[in-house]
């Protein structure tokens, strides 16, 4: 058995399993885009679990921006993420990689600006070589998941602050499962979206090594958001 | 040999030692408040490091807010922190306890807004059980080391994001002796600090009950600024 | 007719009006701390206005932590704010005073981060003065109402942004009242509540000269978050 | 006389117009990419100005990326800016601009996520009138001054909170000229770029009926430092 990578949990809440299986009914086309979700006396009843369990899947799957919740109506389907998001990842453990995306984007807003004041030479160069491995895999269209974590790790490593990287590492294997889908739906999407993906890591390059903090920080987060629309929306171009 | 606990980093970096070593000596007073340090040509020959090392030691030693750079004329002490700072912490590990209230500040502001959105009636029960530990432990000048990290923990939990809860557990070791060191100072202080230390708490907790998003990160990113100051003030009053 | 000052707005709209009258309630006591407000329905039958309006005028409430929603249930009176609030602005412009201080929050942030940046020692020697007179007058429980304002703007104006000082310009008459109101409230107080109002503006005027610019940003948010609690709570010490 | 529009000031700061001076020089090419500039103590000289003028100036430039200052050794330009910045605009008048760039960035990024709960479906309307009548007149390469005014000014009428109205119509002047400079460089330039420009307001108004508080803000302060991108670099693409 291989221990080498520890998952963040074992065991999922139900409240992911609900969100799990809405989400796996919105993605077959089983819940339409625009359709209304049951009720949550419905869902309760249909799944045997209890009315917080329910408010808790259908806030999360609010603040993903796949259900929108129209006040004193009920929930309306927003967004058919592409399949590739519960083939990569069991449609259980969705909810996490959606949180890690969150936590990400509140990390490494700080981690970019931190390293636009504070990255030395060295530390940009990483930056740099990274960026570059992952550019040219991009433009293949061949996997470049250890260059997308070596460039977002080696910006917490010029933040100066080596919590920040413990941090990262931390969550380093639902991370690296946000890169992944990202990246295998980038690499079968059109040359613009290879272009605007490779451009927004640039930008954030770029931002850095102007000493710009502000922008750093928000081309960062941009990047993140994104990404996160990327992977929950089937129908974005770009 | 107990591994319970993993520390942050084995090996101490040299500018985290030279950071230690200036450090020491403006806690002794060999470097008074307002006197300038040497110039960094001179630290280079008299620690036998390269002029980056120590660039790093001053830069970091500066964002603590312990010196102060004067443009085109050099460094200078600007507040002598307490005696207490570098017993309970080998001074060479100082630096990395400051690196880790300034990675609180970003991970703890956005679970203090989470929690002020998400938090059930249970997570909220959990925050306040660890508050009135804390508040009694504290009226009474007895150590809350356990209540205190509860308290922060609790809020991260009730974020209703895991990766907050798994980046604070991974930096928990040196959390908890940024806890011990100005735990120590409160109780050693007035009772208008251990007010001040409590009320900061209640602040937190309030604006979460209140649901009140904005004022729960701003207390909590408060709190910890204040708690930043008081390791690194010798003369501050409250 | 003096037009030397101009108001925001001449005629109130609806839902701040009858924010104004909800407020007069439960200033005088009529709806009680705790207490169930009507429900929507019935205030729009009792005002004779629509339940867009009533909803706005209950979402400013809350905004402003006079109200708290509970989902399902209803809205419950939170804090009974001081008599003073309402002798010092008519209750139908209170509405405008607390959207002021929520703009205030924003842009005064902004310049206090940027004062940390960018002031010179014209600009320093200009806060410091304001800070002085401002102490001065509160120790001995005078008005201030001039030294206040003058603090806040030349923290804008140390910002090297005139964008801003035009900004608070366009809305120093609805500023100075927040001013007016949280200053009778703070002469009337006790001498801990004195002391907690000067140390807020001076760690204020100490981050900016310690060119801290988190610190800056933080503790000008953090005073704003006070100042509109002072004036919104009655019970509250300091 | 015409006084219907009040300029922000009349007259400009010794610094800002250095900084147009040296503005000028580097849009004519007397200064080159990655030249340096002559010392402080020459521009002193040359200028007849002090050195605190002549470090506001270089401070200015440094803020708006269009020269680089390296420790020790000096400062390069770093950005060319295209002919049309000081076609619109007097050059002594772009540090203006520029500013009111930074202060836009505050203000509306609070302005986005403000609407992003507050709007009501009145207040929606108007926002997607504007962004239709813009993007149909930048589809046909047409000026929209107006529409892109509306569109941002409309938002912060969405936020429910008129503070915000007064203080954006206070740089209402300074503020369409920034949308001038924009609009006439996106007109003349790719289809890229005009389809990127239509496509960042876009982002935004969907984020606000998607109720995503997060990515309202930053999509908005996204926008707005692209456009100052936009109006500072000359070999920028899209």
């Amino acid at each position: 058995m291989d221990n080498g990578k520890l998952t963040i949990r074992k065991r999922k809440t139900l409240s992911d399993q609900l969100y799990g299986q809405i989400l796996e009914q919105i993605v077959s086309g089983a819940l339409k885009q625009g359709e209304k979700l049951p009720s949550e006396n419905r869902i309760c009843t249909a799944f045997g679990v209890s009315r917080p369990v329910v408010r808790e899947a259908l806030r999360k799957l609010q603040d993903d921006g796949l259900v929108e919740a129209r006040r004193g109506v009920g929930s309306f389907v927003r967004k058919r993420p592409p399949q590739r998001l519960i083939e990569f990842a069991a449609a259980d453990s969705v909810s996490d990689l959606m949180r890690a995306m969150e936590a990400r984007m509140v990390v490494e807003k700080a981690t970019a600006r931190l390293a636009a004041q504070r990255a030395g030479s060295r530390e940009i160069a990483k930056i740099e070589a990274a960026l570059k491995t992952l550019e040219n895999a991009m433009q293949r269209r061949e996997t470049a998941l250890d260059a997308d974590f070596d460039f977002h790790l080696a910006i917490a490593e010029a933040s100066g602050n080596h919590a920040f990287v413990t941090m990262l590492s931390a969550i380093r294997e639902v991370m690296e499962r946000t890169i992944d889908v990202a990246q295998s739906l980038t690499r079968e999407g059109s040359q613009a979206r290879i272009d605007r993906v490779t451009q927004e890591h640039r930008q954030i390059y770029e931002a850095i090594i102007a000493r710009d903090v502000d922008a750093a920080g928000l081309t960062m987060a941009y990047h993140l958001l994104q990404a996160r629309q990327r992977v929950t929306d089937y129908a974005r171009e770009v």
